[in-house]
């Protein structure tokens, strides 16, 4: 299999990442800070050490770092443990449904109402997009850091100053670039940041995290056992224990921090430069290809997730997909659950394919691609 | 290490969990119905398979069983998704923090309140608890199958029965009981059923799943991306889909299926019996240790899970533990998360020291336990 199905899950994974998720079944699966017995406490350690080195990668304290089931229940806690009723939210025109059913749902309850911020590749235009529909009662910015489908980023900074500058608190959804582009609580602003583990990280499926910055207080959506303050019949008022009910995915974990040591040891930006000279291969093979149809503007530096969405002739995008998985390429088609981002770019009939390289993939997988999609 | 806490989690696995779950870690790491390719569509039948198990298991359709994170995800999405403002809910006397929290947490916002029935070890006279709580705007019972700090076990048949008497949904927590101890949608009329799947299904940390009795319907408290009816701003109507925003676990999936052959292929009512034999024997041998206190009678076949609490002279249970984890056995003390519990049985000040075996608990182990606690 040829695989460039990346943004969905990073395959494959480091060779230390299934090291470690071996090791963890074996080694971690004890119950971290409910037993005191010496496994248990080696299980909290071995939790900890990887709340910090998430902490180190994004600039947050290691102990406002819970972990979740997957991005997607991070951002259902991020958001709706943000709002009360009345506010307003803005969203940008490119958000996930993670993020648009989540407001979708809060609004169908008479809790908030919405906006939607149009993405332009100017940076000040997208920001001034959000700000103009800053009112008296918007308190929360909710904004991906790139695109899913299409791949341009967010100038998650200057949209995160914004937001600090009116007193509203900035979500960040890393889904596509925590991992690969640069995220820093600090310098971006950001309140909460909501990732997968499984994508640009390098972990593998069943874990998210919730980053939250100090003095930032969250209502609780999922409450339960924490193995802390049993007798308090609320979630404790401390992270990460408010933010992680029941028992965790320890094996996501530990496989996870064997992700992260891999980003670290082959360094964020090299990996995000291989991977972004793949992105920028695919679009130039595709613009000489004049059966592919493309929408967005070539990737550049900083401005683009390596993700490219395309389109072939008259096809519908899972045609084409179909097509290529009968030669052994793996891509996906369809919306990619974000029909908003479609809509943005006018693809919402026929969605598209995409095509995210990871770090392992080659040039001559690349070329093997094109090649293909030539003759299809 | 010899290990009595398999009520936190199981430990060790049968040996094919180890290896699905090293094998999914290669094979399924694919995010399932989003993509046509091979793996993908491989990777959904192999999680399919996984519901079909559970599915013949307690007696639900294979596509109305939702995996979640844990058993407490579950208890959320079943409690929170089942109330409308105004509702009574009815929970036990022994709940866990996975509903203790949840319910009050929805009675703080106004939404519900809620009165606790007492267990007796007459079933009749815990289910007269439960019945005469009932009044008009009683919607829900919530009730354990086996209590995690004490073992003892509720009727859940006859409250299933009483509940569907009166129109009221009944909600299981399967948590101590979903593997070794019968549990049926149908002859126990249930009409969802919570359970982990790395304690008694003998699978691994990080899955757990809500079962929907056909025709139950439950609001989201978790939305996002699906991979199916992408442009409805809500979550779609049908299952599993409308309960799994976001990318499964895999590979916690795959091994919790290794866990259910394991089951089958032993059998559930003789595990059942060797561990209930366990527990006996660890009743019998504390009984005759003078220091020991107890609190509960002898466990008997179906009243009770395999499931022993004790205290030794006028230590705090956390300090039998600690003297206990010098000498290498793992035990858990304190509240195990169930104030409630320890509430009822008079334990609340020093909590218990909990005993669980599993299958491949020995009784050399038990023996090495009863001998050390006389010593200590």
């Amino acid at each position: 299999m040829i695989y460039f199905d990346n943004g969905a899950t990073s395959y494959p994974k480091p060779r230390n990442t299934y090291i470690a998720a071996a090791e963890a079944v074996k080694n971690y699966g004890f119950n971290s800070g409910r037993g005191g017995y010496v496994e248990s406490v080696r299980t909290a350690e071995k939790i900890y050490s990887v709340r910090e080195r998430l902490g180190a990668l994004f600039n947050f304290q290691p102990q406002n770092i819970a972990f979740t089931a997957n991005c997607t229940a991070a951002l259902n806690m991020a958001i709706k443990g943000s709002v009360k009723k009345g506010d307003h939210v803005i969203i940008s025109s490119l958000e996930h449904n993670a993020v648009w059913r989540v407001v979708n749902h809060l609004k169908k309850d008479g809790v908030i109402d919405y906006d939607i911020a149009k993405f332009s590749y100017d940076d000040d235009e997208t920001v001034n997009n959000f700000e103009s529909l800053i009112g008296k009662r918007t308190s929360l910015i909710v904004c991906m850091a790139a695109s899913n489908v299409f791949g341009v980023a967010f100038p998650i900074d200057k949209i995160g100053e914004t937001a600090k500058k009116h007193g509203i608190r900035f979500i960040a959804d890393g889904a596509q670039a925590a991992g690969v582009m640069p995220l820093d609580a600090e310098k971006d602003n950001i309140d909460i940041l909501c990732a997968p583990g499984h994508k640009c990280l390098y972990g593998i499926m069943g874990t998210g995290f919730i980053a939250v910055r100090e003095g930032v207080h969250l209502e609780t959506i999922l409450d339960g056992g924490t193995g802390s303050e049993s007798l308090n019949p609320d979630q404790p008022d401390f992270l990460p224990d408010r933010l992680e009910a029941g028992t965790l995915n320890n094996i996501g974990i530990a496989a996870l921090g064997a992700g992260i040591d891999f980003i670290n040891s082959v360094g964020m930006e090299n990996i995000y430069e291989r991977e972004l000279g793949h992105a920028q291969m695919l679009y130039d093979g595709l613009s000489e290809n004049k059966n592919a149809v493309l929408y967005c503007k070539r990737p550049e530096k900083y401005k683009n997730a390596p993700i490219i969405s395309f389109n072939l002739g008259d096809n519908q995008s899972e045609k084409t997909a179909a097509l290529l998985a009968k030669r052994g390429i793996a891509v996906r088609a369809g919306l990619h659950c974000a029909p908003l981002a479609h809509s943005h770019f006018g693809t919402l009939e026929r969605g598209t394919v995409r095509l995210c390289p990871s770090v392992f993939t080659t040039r001559r997988e690349c070329e093997f691609l094109l090649n293909t999609l030539k003759k299809i």
